[in-house]
């Protein structure tokens, strides 16, 4: 059976990172997808494993293509989620997560109608903002940044399939996990098991 | 939170009983509901405990004020799932199961797109038969009578949500449990958290 795409969006803070680690431990066979970047490799990463490095030029090639289901740009480097990697680990019945912001997983969800959009919330904003206040890392003026954008990412919830707050990071594991084997019964999973039952 | 509206249908043999009965010792909450029927009470059987008792009359009148989600009639009798009554579980965060026909499944659908219609299928045709033809309370004309109908119950599985293959109970059950954990984070029963996040 074809794997699913799962696509994770949440605010910094929201503790993506460790619910998926959690994740890790209590659901087998998730996969991360490998990005394309237009950035130099640093030290010890490697083609194929920890990115696909491309020029600019290749980049507007893989574009002009179609060949992305997002891409995003930080500073003056571009990302893009390769659709060809993408399929071919689906194709081998791997589940495929996508950890990218609302506007990536928007495009990912026109591009492939069947992709789980899941929106991972801090319990409130108050939460989140002693969450970003307790990390330490990040000065007063960073933080307020941060919490006016969350709440432009919260507004866009609404379009996700599913909200998942993360109040306790067993709980939202599990809730991550419910999801995906769901996901997995899908009527449009199981079409190929109907015509066999038909034909006897 | 308002609790999800699940429709379980199934072919005879299917083992939605099994199920549903595993499924309570793992997952707490689920309520039947109880349906409206023009037959008589039994010896034992209580008004709103069983059924509703309800007259031919009060059942036509109930058909013309639309309180029904679907409707059923075995024999010269009538069956009913009353509206107000599952609205009232729903409303107290209960998930109400309906174990109905597919007939019904649809209607409830369409007078519900909320709810989720869940197909539990026997894992294949001969695994069927070999339930019925194992039980021995019926003919083998009425078991073939059952193998055709269960041809035309599959067909219409397609138009359900999901579809659930009860291979093995535990892992049947499992499944219907991750379904309904699903449910509840549904971003539309989740907009509420949307609301008050964003008013902080």
């Amino acid at each position: 059976m074809r794997g699913s795409l799962i696509v994770i969006s949440g605010p910094s803070g929201a503790g993506k990172g460790t619910v998926l680690s959690r994740l890790d431990t209590i659901y087998y066979g998730l996969t991360r997808s490998i990005s394309v970047t237009t950035r130099a490799p640093r030290k010890g990463e490697v083609e194929g494993v920890h990115y696909f490095f491309r020029s600019d030029k290749q980049f507007d090639e893989m574009l002009s293509r179609n060949e992305f289901l997002e891409t995003a740009n930080v500073y003056d480097k571009r990302y893009g989620t390769p659709a060809f990697y993408v399929d071919k680990l689906l194709s081998e019945g791997k589940d495929v997560v996508l950890e990218i912001d609302t506007v990536g997983a928007l495009n990912v969800k026109a591009m492939r109608p069947e992709a789980i959009l899941i929106f991972l919330a801090p319990p409130s904003f108050s939460a989140l903002k002693d969450r970003l206040v307790g990390r330490g890392t990040e000065s007063e003026e960073q933080i307020s940044l941060r919490l006016s954008k969350t709440a432009e990412e919260i507004a866009k919830a609404e379009k996700y399939d599913y909200i998942v707050i993360n109040d306790e990071v067993d709980m939202a594991a599990e809730h991550l996990r419910s999801i995906i084997v769901a996901s997995h019964l899908r009527t449009v999973n199981n079409t190929d098991f109907i015509k066999d039952f038909m034909r006897r």
